[in-house]
């Protein structure tokens, strides 16, 4: 196998989940290749559908061959794997806070960003306020830090500007600014996003929300 | 502060997820103080409320007064807090998939057991399919192991044996046995429940049972 196919990333551009191991592996200097999975709304790759049976979603990371699926899970990997500069701190007790942290972002962030391009009219307000909430907990949360993982870049730093990749698309289809409301954690993006890894693979924000609004018309929310 | 109130475990008797903590800790052969969250279904402690200020819920480890959450981060905690008899795996690419595994038993198996004893009539057929479904699934990731760990009791044995404390709840409610469908599960079952950390802290199914009763009462399935 040569060294290019070594480790691969089963990717789907607009895929904010997606996004993190390709951060990781930035981070980490690996050389990777991104296969996107072009048909992810109709037919899936067979790599796909045999690397993840049980959730049969993107990202896949194949590491020699060997897959490993879920997107918090691929990075934590990626940590281990490739020891240097590490992502998770190594004190336990920080280590047990980015692991609480990482959860909360999955259960609540990108739901609540969903429930904003997926609704119109009253549900939209209610949608709005619930995001907005959310963040402001994440603000609560990273405090005066510039990181999340304190004055570097860190393993929750990743989990959290990935879902970033979407806001664009929330602000214009619900009227609102982030920043607005939470102007800490607005900051805390723009640091991010001057970081090379994180520059090198954000996606445009202006095509996640032009494939927003295609999700938008086949969910019926807009003729 | 003595060496007897430096571990505590904000805990309830029927919580499969405050089991999880009560056996890694008794792996470890730490001692806590166990302290019954006695009104979990009225008023909260003030310490689980400051303890757990996002979630409200136990289990609450506090390791030298600070908290930890959630059931799975709090034995990866306690996993690397007391690093002696590890329950993870070293290598990076088993850790992965006991990370895979644990957050896929989170997914399914609590809720597909819920489901059970929160129905009746259709919808308890579907529900004990379902649950018997993602046992198969379960099993197949056991293979012909003696335990998730592979050949040692370890942490998705923890993550996963906590739940089936439940198991005669569900299937007297249900009117079927786990074993009839998984006999190699049901073996899996009997060999953790020997293993003297779970035996100490497992509490009597029938009690679950008995609480399964009170809830369902007060949930309206049954009179």
């Amino acid at each position: 196998m040569s060294e290019e196919s070594n480790v691969i990333l089963l990717d789907f551009f607009a895929s904010p989940f997606c996004l993190r191991p390709r951060i990781a592996l930035e981070e980490k200097g690996v050389t990777y290749e991104s296969r996107e999975e072009k048909n992810l709304l109709g037919g899936k790759s067979e790599l796909l559908l045999k690397s993840n049976p049980h959730y049969q979603k993107v990202p896949v990371l194949l590491h020699q061959g060997k897959p490993v699926v879920e997107s918090a899970n691929i990075v934590a990997y990626i940590d281990e794997a490739w020891p240097s500069n590490p992502l998770l701190p190594t004190c336990a007790y920080a280590r047990s806070q980015a692991r609480f942290w990482t959860d909360f972002i999955d259960k609540k962030v990108f739901d609540a960003g969903r429930n904003i391009w997926l609704s119109k009219g009253e549900e939209l307000e209610v949608a709005k306020k619930e995001f907005i909430e959310t963040l402001k907990v994440l603000e609560g949360a990273l405090g005066e830090k510039d990181f999340f993982g304190g004055d570097s870049f860190g393993y929750v730093d990743i989990i959290a500007i990935a879902l970033t990749s979407w806001f664009l698309a929330y602000e214009k289809t619900g009227g609102f600014k982030v920043e607005d409301h939470c102007p800490k954690f607005s900051a805390w993006i723009k640091r991010c996003l001057e970081r090379p890894s994180v520059a090198k693979v954000y996606p445009d924000p202006e095509n996640i929300y032009h494939f927003v609004l295609v999700l938008r018309k086949m969910n019926g929310i807009v003729d």
